[in-house]
């Protein structure tokens, strides 16, 4: 029996915070093993040659009207970061470069801090103060995300995304099919349940 | 009380077959009033300056995937046209030009032939056996979709949709909040229904 979702997603995208904050609720009720695959959002719109929602300025109105819509009816606290969008790449090189064991409490800090909160996260003082907050060294998480086998690491995650023909996040895997959207979680989920 | 939900819909777009199809089955159930704005999505799209999904071969693949999937879950019989994408203009036209009653049927029949019985609706001699199904005269026809009125009229419908920041389709607007895609259709149901 597989009980396990590949959940492939940006600490930028706004869809991949819920669909993170549901999957907190599935994995309270439900044995399944998510497996989180963190990418690189801007590496894989460019490979699949697509213009992000964020980019156009109409779309983004109902993007954010959108997310505040199914946040609010799935009773998850969000609001629309001011600075949207930002950079997210030293965010997700750092997931990849903490040890296994904080990756859950660093992703939801980063989360929280970006999508609940509205901290701006391109700000390097608001960056140290959530290190601190995690116990980590500001100088060991700068050198860590300037590492080469970080750097390759995404790169490789977001490739194989890539190859196993995603283009958007958050996406899910499940039994070899892809489930696109947080809009498609419970599918996903029910894919593994019924097995 | 306002139990009026606009709907703005493509017969080219999969997901506005199944909006429609989902739709037949509410108002079975509960009285609100879905009222048909039909638009030239290649028009809106043009506006809002996005790249149709249709036309991404990365992005083509899921959404073909993603369709299936939503159809098979909603039980709504569903083919992927192995011509999509066609143009729509002269369908959408043709929904403007024939009259108030024979609309529901037209757009039943289109919808079925295109999304349901994978038929090329680009071939004159599909097209004029629908017509004919129709009761519709073919030569009356081409002249209508000629007409100066009906082709402004649809540029009007499609611009008013851009001017309510709609990008696609299926849309819905009820109490004047947007709701977009197929997936939030139970979002705008409930919008006029917790009036």
């Amino acid at each position: 029996m597989n009980n396990q979702i590949d959940f492939y997603f940006d600490i930028i995208s706004p869809f991949s915070y819920i669909a993170h904050k549901k999957i907190q609720i599935i994995k309270q009720n439900k044995k399944i093993n998510f497996n989180y695959k963190p990418v690189f959002l801007g590496g894989l719109h460019k490979l699949a040659e697509i213009d992000a929602p964020a980019f156009n300025k109409f779309k983004i109105k109902i993007l954010q009207s959108d997310c505040e819509l199914v946040a609010d009816k799935n009773n998850i606290p969000f609001i629309w970061n001011s600075k949207f969008p930002i950079n997210s790449l030293y965010m997700m090189r750092g997931y990849l470069f903490v040890e296994e064991k904080l990756k859950e409490l660093y992703l939801d800090t980063f989360y929280n801090a970006y999508w609940r909160d509205n901290i701006d996260l391109s700000d390097e003082i608001e960056l140290t103060k959530i290190l601190k907050s995690l116990n980590i060294d500001d100088k060991k998480f700068v050198e860590g995300i300037k590492n080469q086998l970080i750097k390759d690491q995404l790169k490789k995650l977001t490739t194989e995304a890539f190859d196993r023909e995603l283009f958007g996040a958050p996406t899910f895997v499940a039994n070899n099919k892809i489930f696109w959207g947080q809009d498609r979680l419970e599918y996903a989920v029910d894919e593994v349940s019924s097995n």
